[in-house]
């Protein structure tokens, strides 16, 4: 409000953008990367972890079908690019889950996949946060108390980075990002190397944790499963970009695609050359959360370069990249709330931009909501992991099937064959998350399902409800009312002021009935206005040839002057039912916000009050009176007075 | 504001209560302890245990110092407990260091006293909660990570606990109170026993650690004071009761005379029992911090009774009553605010009482500024120890400095020797306040300085804005103004519905100019109004006689209709500089709080917007329209269709 507190919000969040300056905050496929694919590089970091995590049982066989088993994994993640890739040639406006279903399989479909999306979103922020943090605790030891404040503070940073903008989110995580790829590129880069040298059998520079050579669990169909639904989570982020199209420069969709070609070509890299050292080194993973857990990443950069300086900064840039891959969440969750805030299904803040052209409504509310999780957890969000993949494969799905509906519609030469590609994607995804539900359903899935009921819905209720209103309010009438009686004024004061004068002046002008009403409470000490009322007010107003204010004084039994005065209020109503009761609010308004700590929120308590219980005869009318246009007055007249030795006009004599 | 949320109010916080059932809320002594007591009785867990750390370089002969120092601080301890006293009979209405400095040493000195307490209430509740969390997550470590969220979840707790009211408190926290008292008393009898029956050497149940025989620093006079300053931080909390009074059933001053004497002679026996069984059992400080730390009290209660059941019940207890010993401020810190307010120190809703006659605003200022600690330091607040005890010790001082003043010029037969009480007292606690100040300025007591500093400027500063306020707006004037203009009425609408068509028909009743302005944002679809507006509204308009309103449509370039709706609704002011502008703003009000989510926020944001920049023009009228008394309208007429099979009123043809 005041210039102090912009000039604080401008520090904060930047300067505030115009619309038209919209495209200067597009970005291209180089910031595209680290704003839309931080989810998908960090999954590189947990995907074949989790594999390997599934087949130990198997022991050192359990390697052995790593190798088989990841470039499955690669074929689902390039069949998911194609697809995707499809979906943003179909889509370049923008094709989300919740945009492809809506368009191809309906409205209830649609409200599956933006449910299973916004879980998706929620979860990643606390889960992305609780690890990055987790994994710093871990190394310095004396912060374990601190878990949850640094968590909360990270999320303070993160938001704060994405109200100012697409443009200034895409620059603060180039660096991180590009120096987590550079690192492990070179990594696999070396190891390879070393591989050929040695001829497959390279010599780790550091011992690692050795291979159980014994089996503890037969080979199964369902195991393998398991363990390939485990790497298959080396794809959750993937569909991040299909969301986020309208932050790329236009044409939109080109960037969109040469983005996800980035990320796609990074992940499969990734995952392949991390599969190779695996094998090469014998790496497999160790439990989490028992003595001598080390990561996979970990393992494989120590054997491959040693744990020197190297080491520190791979590993420190996973850190992190894990939490920073909350960020895909902050890029698209709020554009998602958009689009359905559009259709109605979220309430209609989340519709417009702020300042920076951020959607900052859904910004403050994916914060906020992840705040509470953080709180909830304490820091400590590894339960959530399995609600999180759901949501992504629900999502993956949902939108894979949408387009399967799209070309079974389209007549194109390509339509064929897109359609078998998305129909394969689906297949791939669908089996991955009925794996998820099947393995995972007791370990918390099941929270999964009843939290995407649950949001599906809220989501539902509140279309209805604005529909409902719609309803309501919606009329065919026009002006045909009588003419209008005139309403009678009711003025609430506390002592006779310049305040309370400027609005009693304002109501004897509209209203020709006024009746001014002091309640004493006998808090702080303020004077009956009785005795004076008719030299103030009555007197005056007859000599102007109009009707003379009442004044009613109320001693308040209680402590507040609310219920009294709303009684007054209600009881003059039903002894007039055919006007309205307009109540005159005085108001001072102050050119500091934080002025506002000390005042009117008496004023402010009586307006909420007589709004909302009121009944329909009352209007609230508030008569600012402002201290700022006082002040330069007063100024002036100081000023003369010095000059003049003249004395200061009577507004100011009356003052202790 | 709906039944709903009236109810959960009621189960968080109890049926409201009116002025007179504040009789009701008062207690006598037995619920008086663990109200004004906990804070007090807390500090014979730390006292005791601060002097024998402090000697502990003496070795061996640390524990003889004691025994000469404990008296001695037992003698303070009295000696401002008979001031205490005294000051409650010269104050029956309650007096606290603020009260008794203002009375008598003048404005400054009393500010210093108020600033003081404020300190040390706020640190007492941070510093109480996060000890007993600490002592808990030290026995449950994999509780650690959630230390936070642990002091958080202990500080709402206490929040809701003291919004029920001061009766509700005094009855949660009397069973953890005197089951402490109760539990160490025992305690002190075991031992006392044992120690005859031994001949004044008894063993001990357990292995204690040994005491170093060895001197690793010179006995002298600095070491000393530090250990008699250090023990008298087992007096902080004496003087709650002095600024409680209030609280206590008529004659007030009497229930507060008994409820310090029994505080004080259970401190009394505390302390000397404690003293007694370190010598006998020859129990001694460890250190805190490292490794095989023991509080003296766990030492001692093990060494009487060994680590049985008992044991486990009095250091839980101990844990309670520590944590709970926040409880003090939350009793004193909202009367403090109370008093300051009615001086205008402080804003005024500190005056006003809640729902449960507690000082809702300062409960909640407390909580607020207590979480922000407890979250600005991760739930480990050890630092701040030192913070709240020159705050104490400082308020404790002006308090007996104040007595002095009083006695000096009172004329009675005892002042003499009142004030020589008085006297002693001051110097007692003086000599605490300079050595703590003195021995822990580098380790946090500077600031305590700052902050009392920045606290003593912020009273001022809002003292010096109301009294700026008072003169700004007072007047001599009475209603001398012209016969006033008509206004001229402003309607932002964005479509054509029953809440504007209200709102319209009570603005051609007050003003004679209407003006409505629709704001086409392109957000959502909104039909332009300008083809039907002559049939909506001028035809009906000119019929009835009346000025027909205009239409005036804008469309935004930019993202929200408030920039030129604010410029439109300026410019007409100056177009038309002796009129007032009346913006009608239409509100929808539901019955249901919740639904004020997805409504609303626009027409708020814009009547605030309005009120802080629009100008002395701007008048603002909120024409609410409400959704209740439609509801049962519509009901009736569905009912009357369903008989008749005639058709609703026009006002729902139009609904989609």
């Amino acid at each position: 409000m005041s210039e102090q507190s912009s000039s604080l919000s401008d520090v904060l969040f930047g300067r505030p953008l115009a619309t038209e300056e919209g495209e200067g905050e597009r970005v291209g496929p180089v910031a595209g990367v680290p704003i839309l694919g931080l989810d998908a590089l960090a999954s590189a970091a947990y995907g074949p972890e989790a594999l390997l995590t599934v087949l130990l049982p198997l022991g050192l066989a359990g390697l052995h079908y790593t190798s088989i088993l990841t470039p499955l994994i690669v074929c689902v993640l390039l069949i998911v690019f194609a697809s995707y890739r499809q979906t943003l040639t179909a889509y370049p406006g923008g094709g989300g889950a919740y945009t492809v279903a809506k368009e191809n399989l309906g409205t209830g479909a649609s409200l599956v996949a933006a449910a299973a999306l916004m879980l998706d979103y929620l979860m990643n922020v606390a889960v992305a946060i609780a690890a990055g943090v987790g994994a710093l605790v871990s190394v310095v030891p004396s912060l374990l108390p601190h878990t949850l404040s640094l968590c909360l503070a990270v999320l303070i940073v993160l938001t704060l980075i994405n109200l100012r903008g697409v443009r200034a989110t895409g620059l603060a995580f180039m660096a991180p990002t590009y120096l987590f790829v550079a690192c492990l590129f070179t990594t696999i880069a070396i190891g390879v190397a070393k591989t050929m040298a040695a001829g497959g059998a390279p010599e780790p520079e550091v011992t690692l944790p050795s291979v159980a050579s014994t089996t503890t669990e037969a080979l199964s169909v369902w195991l393998l499963l398991r363990a390939f639904s485990a790497g298959c989570t080396a794809l959750t982020g993937v569909e991040a970009v299909s969301n986020g199209v309208p932050i790329f420069r236009k044409p939109s969709d080109v960037g969109a695609r040469r983005t996800l070609a980035m990320i796609v070509t990074i992940l499969t890299v990734l995952i392949l050359g991390e599969a190779f050292l695996c094998q090469a080194y014998r790496v497999t993973a160790t439990v989490a959360g028992q003595a001598g857990y080390q990561s996979v990443l970990s393992q494989l950069v120590s054997a491959v370069a040693g744990r020197g300086t190297f080491y520190h900064v791979t590993l420190g840039s996973v850190v992190v990249v894990l939490t920073l891959s909350a960020n895909t969440s902050f890029a698209d969750f709020p554009r998602l709330c958009r689009i359905l805030a559009g259709d109605k299904y979220l309430p209609e803040p989340f519709v417009h931009r702020g300042r920076r052209l951020a959607f900052s409504y859904g910004i403050f509310a994916l914060s906020a909501m992840s705040a509470l999780l953080l709180i909830a957890f304490g820091g400590i969000t590894e339960a959530l992991i399995h609600l999180f993949a759901v949501g992504a494969f629900l999502a993956f799905t949902m939108s894979q099937l949408g387009m399967v509906a799209h070309w079974r519609r389209t007549i194109a030469p390509h339509a064929r064959r897109s359609l078998w590609l998305n129909a394969a994607g689906a297949l791939a995804t669908g089996v991955t998350l009925l794996v998820v539900l099947a393995s995972k359903f007791t370990e918390g899935a099941w929270i999964s399902v009843l939290l995407i009921g649950g949001i599906i819905v809220l989501l539902v209720q509140v279309r209805r409800h604005y529909d409902f209103i719609a309803r309501a309010t919606s009329t065919s009438l026009s002006l045909e009312v009588g003419p209008p009686k005139p309403p009678i004024a009711v003025l609430p004061l506390r002592r006779w002021d310049a305040v309370t004068l400027k609005a009693l002046s304002f109501a004897v002008g509209f209203a020709p009935e006024v009746v001014a009403v002091q309640v004493l409470t006998g808090d702080r000490e303020v004077d009956d206005l009785s005795p004076s009322w008719s030299e103030l007010v009555e007197e005056p107003a007859k000599k102007q040839g109009l009707q003379p204010p009442k004044l009613v004084v109320l001693r308040s039994e209680y402590r507040q002057l609310f219920a009294p005065l709303l009684s007054f209020v209600t009881q003059l109503g039903s002894d007039h039912p055919d006007r309205q009761i307009a109540v005159v609010v005085p108001e001072l308004v102050e050119p500091r916000w934080y002025h506002y700590l000390l005042h009117n929120q008496t004023a402010s308590l009586l307006k909420t009050l007589l709004l909302f219980r009121g009944g329909p005869q009352i209007v609230l009318v508030s008569m600012p009176w402002y201290l700022q246009d006082w002040l330069p007055e007063r100024r002036r007249l100081l000023s003369m007075r010095r000059r003049n030795g003249a004395s200061l006009p009577t507004s100011s004599r009356n003052a202790r």
